[in-house]
């Protein structure tokens, strides 16, 4: 049993293998958003605010704000990014940057316990990241690749990430603080991509104990309807193991591939958050939509 | 690496560990439908060519043929059913009666090799249907309940499916021709059901090396939006080694989580034909499919 608790000033969400999966919405961040860069950049915040609202209606546990814009001023930027949406919402964030003094800024206006996003196994990260997320106290994402890049061998992986927990807990941080993303390739790439990581999803929970994380979407780069193969996936990782991803919940198909792997794993007592969701409303499909229309206006017609 | 060779006149699936998931319609069963019920009873099978050429077009592998009709001479119509089939298509089929008269009724005029469906391991299904299955050189699909009905302990299941094995060994009928249904209980009701089937995957492949299948639909009894949990069931059995299916091949959502999860297994060669399914037409949902539906027509009308 290894629980990992991340909160705000007022919210905790704890991810756990006994736990519904946590999704962690991937939408605040400017990489690969021109828009919302220059917005960003100068100021602009209200897409950060709409994105913000739409992940929690879709159902986000938590959110990742990033703010990795090129030569702007990301430590500030990042900053002013957490403290606006630590006031919009309380549920808890993951900070999210490369640049370690970003990290940092992002850490000291934090209220509560952050999920820091990432430390890798190499050792300039090691040694600046891992001191950062014990002096604020928070929990991180560990990524397992180092100075070689990223292996194609699972074991390689595995070996990481090892590393990382043994180094965490050189500075004082415990595993179940530490929260292995086992690094998702293209399946169009790399054919072994999926069996890798429910392998390495496997063996994180029970060997090293604990719980995993990734980058989704990562999965269906360059295919067509990457929504099915990352529904797929989501479903697959879960039955793995996997405890957490950093994802978008904008997308229904993912979201409805995790609340159904939560019930499949006994998760969702008594079915009633699946059941709370799709009672009303059928999803997906025009002939179920259709006969849930008819159905519920029968239904109203009779009363 | 454990593969069962079902065939028709012409055609051979191979279900196996390392193979794309094989589906088995399941749409020619009049149990449930009445109306398909009377018009086989009548002789009247228009609704079984349809069932046919439907299940076909939605990407089944093979069909499963039932013809259990109360008070009807399920013998005759199973076996009348089969040859129909057969001149209609040349997948192969499974041979599904609860009568050990009908099985050999349908197996006597079926052209291949088929798959029994089913028997347990009761003892006298084990001693009336298992000498069938070997002189007519059959696969069997083996249900793991028995006398005492359906535990709730996998260690049981798992006993029980050795059992049969064991017992079809004894008869000439190697393991790769037993192929083991872990039996699917609905989630709603019984909250380890997924899990159960998960582990109990595992365990096939890995210590009794044999194939496994079930009927899938059974897990979402009772739920709403049925087919979002058969499909994040689908992808977490496949995740956990299921090699085949009894289902419906008719809702998209399932057929595409099928598809994603062989692409994630990498049992899908260069994800071909995941792409081949989904370059053009969009998927999933009605959106997708009434899309599909105008593309069809536009083409005709451009031929």
């Amino acid at each position: 049993m290894t629980d990992t608790v991340i909160s705000s000033h007022k919210k905790e969400v704890v991810i756990g293998f006994e736990r519904p999966f946590v999704v962690i919405g991937e939408r605040i961040n400017p990489t690969g958003r021109k828009l919302l860069a220059a917005e960003m950049a100068a100021g602009d915040f209200s897409r950060v605010v709409s994105d913000v609202e739409a992940q929690l209606a879709a159902g986000a546990h938590m959110l990742d704000v990033n703010a990795g814009i090129p030569l702007a001023d990301e430590p500030a930027i990042l900053a002013e990014t957490v403290k606006l949406v630590q006031s919009l919402t309380d549920v808890p964030l993951s900070i999210d940057s490369s640049i370690v003094l970003a990290l940092e800024a992002g850490l000291e206006v934090y209220q509560g316990k952050a999920l820091v996003n990432s430390v890798t196994g190499e050792e300039d990260r090691l040694e600046t990241v891992l001191p950062l997320v014990k002096k604020y106290n928070a929990a991180v994402v560990a990524i397992s690749n180092d100075e070689t890049g990223i292996s194609q061998d699972p074991e390689v992986r595995f070996a990481i990430a090892k590393k990382i927990v043994n180094r965490a807990a050189d500075y004082g941080i415990p595993a179940c603080d530490v929260v292995v993303d086992p690094l998702v390739m293209p399946i169009g790439a790399v054919a072994t991509a999926g069996r890798q990581v429910f392998e390495l999803c496997h063996r994180l929970q029970k060997e090293l104990k604990v719980n995993t994380t990734c980058g989704a979407s990562n999965v269906s780069f360059g295919l067509p309807n990457r929504n099915g193969i990352n529904a797929a996936f989501m479903s697959m990782a879960i039955a793995s193991g996997m405890t957490s991803a950093i994802t978008n919940p904008l997308h229904a198909e993912i979201m409805t591939a995790i609340m159904g792997s939560d019930v499949l794993m006994g998760h969702d007592q008594d079915c009633m958050r699946w059941i709370r969701k799709f009672r009303e409303a059928p999803p997906a499909g025009a002939d179920g939509e259709q006969r849930g229309r008819r159905e519920s206006r029968r239904r109203r017609g009779a009363a």
